[in-house]
């Protein structure tokens, strides 16, 4: 990797011919490839997207000129090629660099991102901004296929269309989230690019162009006829022309020649351009193009081979159980169905979704529609379950206050990868939702303290005496606690239960966090013998104030434990409760605190936190003495 | 009006020829006028879709049917029709009918709305759960061509286009939201309905149709050329194709006879439509027509001259207060804009539109890209006020979080309308805002008292010191404070003032409200001698502990006061500072409780609340013993 290696700024990339870029492209690969393999990252996307990394720091003048990663996990080679090549090996690691651009890294991360369809709207203000300053610079949006379905996206473009800003929005098809793309829009990119004049075009043009031989005829055909040349297929090029981009492309974004060619002459354009490149996710590593949905974010292997080396556990996810459940449900009750936000693998829900398709609804990234269709689906008597991971589920606040609570609509929002979920990072914590759906009226929200408790609160949410419910539940492994064929129990709303008897110090945990609490209850009582009240909340909303009152009644200790913001969430309520009744009791609050939290591993964060096993055990210690 | 007077539910008009539905569509307007004039309301678009719900309950089979009305303030002619012509005689008022249609309040309202863009998903969920169980029925969306802007009406669209549902969009086409549509949408629907081919063949065929004479020849065409005669024009009409949608149209959606006949048509035809129609805001009254954005909600008025008869008060409105201090803050310092999702009227931004329009950015409907555009200009030292109002808000939440608060990017977010708006009941009321935005880490958040305060807080808020920042005021009336040319005062994060002073009990109040609290606190002096202490914390985030302490320190007995939902509120954060610290008081929260509220006058509301003067007398009175 002699040539990568002497790169330490995009400046010094700016001289290489096409020889050398393409040179480059395949040591980022390989490069990209050998540090995934030990150090486990989204490598899948960012193998796609080497050649426009590439070709963007080629033919812009970055950091003066801005581009924006949308989701920002296809920009290893970015992070890479902007002084990051060393620190790319700590990728995602604790107090290392994060997997996604991160505005305090780098003045070459012009904006974070981390979730998706954010970077036309970021972009666009950059390039306002910089008319307003009179800076001429270049504002570049990188954004995927899939992430163009999300309405913010479009929001964006119908902005852009008509401010007349210098935007360029490169569209990144490569026909994948992390499942297979869907929607209306997916349908119209690929009759685009399997169009037979763009094949024919392709082969016979940009083929040839890498080499250079037709080189000087297409210069010329592009000065006299730019726009007609390049819009290949005028029938259906019309969509983003519609909303006032000048549409370029499809191109192969993976021919390192035709990307830098192209860049250079978009650079020379006014106003707002779109480039429709096609790019193979996982390029350049054969296992990670054959199967993409798995390579998306692989975990450890072994480079040569492409074998998996991550250590499977024997303890199911939540993930396991959600999907399972769901499909056992959906069995015995034909009003059950399953919605995603391009999440059907993420979530497991392709496991009902493999014996039940129909009954599966994947509407793309679109968190706000797949809140507002699953009302729309439980005003006519259907049982939706709605998944979303947590932090996404940011985006359909208002569906679930206006579409689902307010009409009382029984929708059941299954918040995935609630509290703080490691690598992934600031972006991906799920911190707030207990926070922020506990204020909305009408809402159920729980969180299970183990795989069994999923199931069971699942199956109760379907009952009467539950209207809307959110259960939120964390990312990976449960507790080992069996689950599998197991009876449906039904849990009556607003009701925890007693995991260890005691008095002086009483803990109220909700979720699975709540194990941790247990670890460190079971110590204190072991090496100090402390005899902790611990109650497993399992509800948020309506919270069980019998708990509550027999934990303030025996104990003048209170410690509240949850995953997730302490500010809003069980430390609150409980807080409420002691301050409205005027009882004679202290409160500690072991929470996320007041502070965005970085990536590490879940054990790393919640030490830092302050709310691991030992940490609680600590507490537990001060607030007997 | 003895047809309307005839007319109690929709079966009755299905037998009426077109001569009587014109003369309905006549009876309605002049109903509705009759009505708004004495009763205000959302006049303009009503007005101008009386055709498209008479038409609507004509050829379809409703409530079987459904139609979801978008936005919901365009659905009087659909409410006066199905039973509820005299409950329209209390429409928006506390126990009447509401302004928008309500599930609760009849059959005929098949989906609640108020906020915009949601029909789409809604009606999408419908038409694929009469799917699901077998069941033959109609789905109608009824969306403005403002409200398709909004991003969650693309991720319906997009969704829809590709499962192939029996969805009709109907595309009410009246080229301004409450002011003026802007975007690309709105340049290409301009382009298409301002195409010589479609004026031509509107005013030769459309218009003659209504008479009837083209009729046979035109039936016959459509059948033998549905897609072809009807796509008037082929090279600009691909937009909605693009995304899976059969387009037809623009046809002039005020003509009763062009409505039914195409409505009949597409009831024919499966799979999901699109149907343009042009219409006029306030539609048939002069002059609503003729000054759209102030009679989108005129209040009263005299129907016979269109003479506005609503009192002026003498006190500023916090609109005007945002408006004028926007414009003095940004003639000052050059890098101050302002942001407004479709709002520039109602939050009193075109006050600075009006002198320095290129500082003014309207992107639409559009909540999430107006904080995300925000974001990216912040990110190169722009320094933007965006406006939003409270409820609408809840659609940017994750854009506050992600694109805002995580990067630290000093956005300063103005809520208008917080708190119980009033009128427009359950679907605008601010209520979730400061317990949604306060677990959010980097955001100050605040509510001015009045009208010298707001105008400190927006200018502290540009003042170093402030990070990004949420600043919430109520609509309406400010107290009459002298605010309009007032120095600027800094106001230091975190400080409260003390409107007060006394002992055994405090009052802690934040925003507007606390006026209410001033009255009662002055009340509780006069009449029984009580004197409570009184502070007016004006931040939430971060709180003044100086104040809490003083407060729980000289009186036992807290009430917190807020014109939001207690939960998440000042309520928690008081609550907390007592329990964590195991201080000897009580706490009673007055604020917005765990239930949605209806419509009304704000006082009515505060008083069901128990929050308005009266109810905090009371419950100071109720303390002291």
């Amino acid at each position: 990797m002699a040539l990568l290696e002497s790169i330490d700024s995009p400046a010094q990339i700016r001289d290489l011919d096409n020889a050398q870029l393409a040179q480059l492209c395949s040591e980022l690969r390989q490069y990209i490839i050998a540090c995934c393999a030990e150090n486990p990252g989204h490598i899948g996307a960012s193998l796609g997207a080497v050649e426009i990394a590439v070709a963007i720091h080629k033919v812009f003048d970055t950091p003066q000129d801005k581009v924006v990663w949308d989701v920002g996990h296809q920009a290893y080679a970015h992070k890479i090629l902007t002084g990051r090549r060393e620190a790319f090996k700590q990728n995602r690691k604790y107090h290392g660099i994060s997997g996604f651009p991160r505005r305090a890294e780098s003045p070459y991360d012009s904006f974070g991102t981390g979730h998706s369809s954010t970077s036309i709207s970021a972009a666009l203000g950059m390039a306002v901004a910089a008319q307003l300053e009179g800076k001429h610079e270049h504002v570049i949006a990188v954004i995927g296929d899939g992430a163009m379905t999300g309405g913010l996206a479009f929001e964006g473009l119908n902005n852009a269309g008509s401010l007349n800003a210098d935007i360029l929005v490169i569209l990144n098809d490569n026909q994948i989230s992390i499942d297979k793309n869907i929607g209306a829009l997916h349908n119209y990119l690929l009759k685009v690019t399997t169009d037979r004049r763009y094949n024919k075009l392709k082969k016979s043009v940009w083929d040839r162009l890498g080499a250079g031989r037709l080189r000087a005829w297409l210069q010329k055909q592009v000065k006299n006829f730019k726009r007609t040349l390049l819009r290949i297929d005028g029938e259906t090029l019309s969509l983003f022309d519609s909303l006032g981009f000048r549409y370029f492309g499809p191109i192969d974004g993976n021919d390192i020649a035709s990307m830098t060619y192209m860049l250079g002459r978009l650079k020379e354009i006014p106003g707002p351009k779109l480039l429709h490149v096609v790019t193979t996710k996982g390029k350049g590593y054969a296992p990670a193009e054959e199967d993409q949905t798995v390579w998306h974010a692989p975990g450890t292997f072994d480079a040569a081979t492409g074998r998996r080396t991550g250590k499977k556990s024997d303890i199911a996810k939540f993930q396991e159980v959600f999907g399972t459940t769901l499909l056992d449900l959906a069995r015995t009750d034909p009003r059950i169905v399953g919605i995603t936000p391009a999440m059907a693998t993420g979530c497991s829900m392709n496991i009902l979704q493999a014996e039940m398709p129909e009954r599966v609804f994947d509407v793309g990234i679109a968190e706000q529609h797949a809140v507002t269709f699953s009302a729309g689906l439980a005003a006519e008597g259907i049982l939706p379950f709605c998944n979303i991971y947590s932090s996404f589920s940011q985006r359909a606040y208002d569906n679930m206050i206006h579409d689902v609570a307010l009409q009382n609509l029984k929708v059941i929002l299954c918040l995935d990868r609630g509290g703080l979920v490691g690598e992934d990072g600031a972006t991906h914590h799920g911190a707030f939702d207990l926070a922020a759906f506990r204020p909305v009226p009408n809402l159920t929200v729980c969180a299970p303290l183990d795989e069994a408790q999923l199931r069971d609160l699942m199956y109760s949410a379907t009952q009467p005496g539950y209207g809307p419910t959110v259960i939120r539940y964390p990312r990976g492994n449960g507790h080992g606690t069996p689950w599998r064929d197991r009876t449906f129990n039904y849990i009556e709303p607003g009701t925890a239960v007693k995991l260890h008897e005691g008095r002086d110090i009483a803990l109220l945990s909700i979720g699975a966090i709540g194990w941790k609490g247990a670890e460190a209850v079971e110590r204190a009582s072991r090496e100090n013998g402390i005899e902790v009240l611990h109650y497993d909340m399992r509800f948020l909303k309506p919270v069980d104030t019998a708990a509550l009152e027999d934990a303030c009644t025996r104990a003048r200790r209170i410690i509240t434990l949850e995953d997730g913001v302490r500010q809003g969430g069980l430390y609150s309520v409980v807080a409420e409760f002691i301050a409205s009744r005027g009882l004679d009791c202290t409160l500690v609050g072991l929470g996320i605190p007041d502070r965005f939290i970085e990536q590490g591993t879940p054990a790393e964060l919640q030490a830092e936190c302050g709310y691991d096993a030992d940490s609680v055990y600590r507490t537990i210690l001060q607030e007997k003495n």
